[in-house]
């Protein structure tokens, strides 16, 4: 797209009317239209920034982040994107606060959102929490507008919960898109999301289940391969077969990671922690059992080390689509010999995609930015319209 | 009011240029007017937010908060405050500074302040020290001020202190105000402020004695109820009963909770510790005497347990006028069986009133940024007019 | 200078255009005109501000902080110094951050920096590790910025390495050009820089060799005293004897303090560690032997207690140019009988000079801002002038 009238345009082709007032939890809650309303909407506001148009459509308010695992660039991300748009971040830190009060989600969440147009929240750890603590959230500040408290029903932005990381996969796929040329070139082409040996323990699913189950919607074959005993959430795998039927595309699973490799467009190679496992963790910390955490702990350890052969190896990449597949990662990677003896991928591997795997991430803020603004703005190409025709320029020069 | 101009007109009528450049401590160190001129600028910047008109009255500039105390709702409502203004929030975390190097509350107070227009504390655990700690801030940028060494002199706001809870007592105070439908409907009105049984034990004084010295202003007949040993302290008991006198309210202690509740227009049920307590436990901490503190700490226990009875029960309220008090609490309440077994209400009366108890919490962001201009505008309702005529819109539609 | 144009006039006769797109690790890596263009831009920014013209050249934009030590006034000014010009302060907090997993340099400089304007680390515990690491950063953004990842590529800001201090400095030396009526009257004038006993041990080194790298090229006769023991690292010992040289001024150390307080203009009398004792620390920490460590910081404050006589006394301080020199603290100071009670100086010459310490540390935020500036804008005096003309309020009356 040359002018930004070429991405309004775009947009003008799509329904996406109902993700004003809404939030994003899952991609396979969205249509297909709504996903591309991000993808381009997130262009347009590069095309903005990089031409030095501010895209600023708040003069106040605030955008909150909470974060239950450790970030760097997610939290930036959300960041760069709040201020990106014109909010100003306020992190609720949990320590700092008296949320341990025995105090309900419902009374923190409308506390903190009198003037938040934003939640961005991280909730990565439990299985069958992170995902339900959003939505617990997103009733209570919904709940709270009806009912007159809150003068704006703050968007939730799902910024990694224990079933889907949405704005790391349609981050990912943004970088495929323009990397491919169009959505439209994604379809037929081979996506390998991969299992890969990593020294640490207990990854979250939260990226090959985000992986399989946003891929399969753009008709491309995405293959899942992982040791036996790696397993996704059953439920997932039911969305990426469902969706992969419904697009031409196609989903399997296989425990051999060079049949995965062989002849694939893209590879995703990652760690991650069996979902079982997951789910007997997040019982045992329930249960605050902490001989069986650390029982668990070193049974996880020990399993994964009988799969150091599951890396991204040079090797395996010379069997890919002409020995030329993208690579990705939602970083950071574990890489052999830099950041452990062995890990996800040979360093070779990783320095020839760094450039590549660095614009992926360059993708994140913009989608977020999106996310936030198609709940906010009711018709984004007016907003965009209207800043391009106000040309405040971000930067004086 | 429907307009602007008519809270311009309101705030016409009112004698506040002695809040130019100043602070806000108490709210008995205010003169009626002044008081009233925070209510009706609150209503006004939330009036103009409500109506998509930006209230940023800074382009640069920062608000420094300084949290002695954990703190979720007055850190957010200060955030909100300040960037509702344009300030942006600068956290002063004295784990990250050098302060414990022995540098004095007077250089401390000048080196961030450079570039700062307010300043909120939140020092409330230890008598005699929380305020005087403020005064001493407010000293040093003075006389910074003065001496030509800051530009501007920020104007500090009490986010609670070991004496009174400005910020927390006069949004209560709003919400009482536009729920009976003006100031003037306040006169006769009975408010009962009373102790609540709590598990947990030396919560700060601030809020009771804010509210009997706050509310007897303003013609109610005040009535604060606690347990024999419950005291609080007898220079705001003295304040309390010298404004009722001048407002033609009243103010008298009682032991005895159903006295207080009986036909009362508003309750405030929550639990503090006694003034008597909290001196000996400064003095330990003073003295570093950790024994004594345990000791103390197991006192107060055993004290709270004598008094479980004092609990906002359905019952209580039916006792109340017409059964329909207005049930005030600052939040985070102790909730029978929702956040600890025993506590300072009924889950169904906090039910009941959840809505009303959310909305009293939103005034706190806009009775914080009333605060701030009228210490900043010279000329408040020329600022505001000059912020109609802008209109330059909140968020872009 | 009276108007805005004087300091742009002022700007016009230097060149500086080198600064453009760099970034500012050292002063003696600036040419004298860009030094004074720092001096001169940060002058017309505070004329600016106190002119009530908002100052800010981003709509939008990160500045990123990143302290390896406590700090509050860097803190205060660096965010002081990004809310100027309009940037977002966002803190790299490595606690909270999945640094620790073995990531690059590289990898996480470009992951925070998609709309990062401006990076500020201060790194000052380990010799020949914190300007190393600032480097490492600039070189991975440089190269990001190179590759297309990053838009922008952010400009680094030393807020205190191993080796310098240069915003401390600089707002030491703007100070004392303003102080003496401009830079041309600093030409043989004595400073002494001179070591003073502190309790505690180990304070970098950044700021005595700052002071003698930077001093000794305004043609000042500038001493360097300590105690045998206390020599700081040669290659800056170097580098003022070269500037010395080429500036007419001189340079030379001497063990006696009182000889160095002789006739001087300027004292900075401040406590160090030895630079040998310094390298052996870092040495010892690389090892981890924390017997080693504890060793050395008995030995180190033995070796302290030997000097408590080196101290600024009223007495010495008679002895300067008719009694009168400034003295000069990048604060906080040990404080005889305040902070400690042997320490840096007495109390009462603290208190004589408390307001020019206090106007000293106030030009830092504005030293900072103008480095980025002069970063970020090409012809930063088309920026000033646009900045006037625009006029746009920095606060609404």
């Amino acid at each position: 797209m040359k002018t930004l009238q070429d991405y309004i345009d775009a947009l003008n082709a799509l329904d996406f009317k109902k993700m004003y007032e809404g939030d994003f939890f899952l991609t396979w809650e969205k249509t297909d239209d709504e996903l591309k309303a991000v993808w381009i909407l997130a262009d347009a506001l590069r095309y903005l920034r990089e031409h030095n148009i501010s895209t600023k459509i708040f003069e106040s308010g605030l955008g909150i982040s909470l974060f239950r695992d450790n970030s760097t660039r997610t939290r930036f991300s959300f960041a760069s994107a709040c201020n990106l748009l014109g909010l100003e971040v306020q992190d609720l830190d949990e320590k700092k606060s008296q949320i341990a009060h025995g105090e309900t989600v419902r009374e923190t969440a409308n506390m903190i959102s009198f003037m938040a147009d934003v939640i961005g929240i991280r909730d990565d750890m439990y299985i069958g929490k992170g995902n339900t603590y959003m939505h617990d959230v997103v009733d209570a500040v919904s709940q709270g507008h009806d009912d007159g408290i809150l003068e704006q029903k703050p968007t939730l932005v799902n910024l990694q919960c224990d079933i889907d990381h949405p704005t790391q996969c349609m981050a990912d796929t943004a970088h495929i898109i323009n990397s491919l040329g169009g959505i439209d070139n994604l379809k037929g082409k081979k996506v390998a999301m991969t299992w890969a040996y990593s020294p640490s323990y207990g990854k979250p699913l939260s990226v090959p289940q985000g992986v399989v189950g946003l891929m399969t919607r753009l008709g491309m074959d995405v293959v899942l391969a992982h040791p036996e005993g790696y397993e996704i959430m059953p439920d997932v795998e039911a969305v990426a077969k469902k969706n992969a039927a419904a697009s031409g595309g196609s989903f399997r699973v296989t425990h051999d990671m060079a049949d995965a490799f062989k002849d694939a467009d893209v590879v995703y190679p990652k760690s991650w922690a069996p979902f079982a496992a997951m789910e007997k963790r997040t019982k045992l910390y329930g249960d605050g059992d902490q001989a069986g955490i650390d029982a668990l702990e070193q049974e996880l350890l020990a399993q994964n080390a009988q799969h150091k052969d599951w890396c991204c190896t040079e090797k395996l990449m010379k069997t890919t689509k002409d020995g030329k597949a993208m690579y990705l990662h939602c970083l950071p990677a574990d890489i052999n010999d830099v950041s452990c003896k062995d890990g996800e991928v040979e360093a070779a591997v990783f320095d020839n995609h760094r450039d590549s795997l660095y614009k992926e991430a360059s993708y994140k803020p913009y989608v977020i930015a999106a996310m936030i603004m198609l709940a906010k703005c009711q018709h984004p190409q007016d907003t965009l319209k209207a800043l391009e025709e106000q040309a405040v320029p971000r930067k004086i020069k």
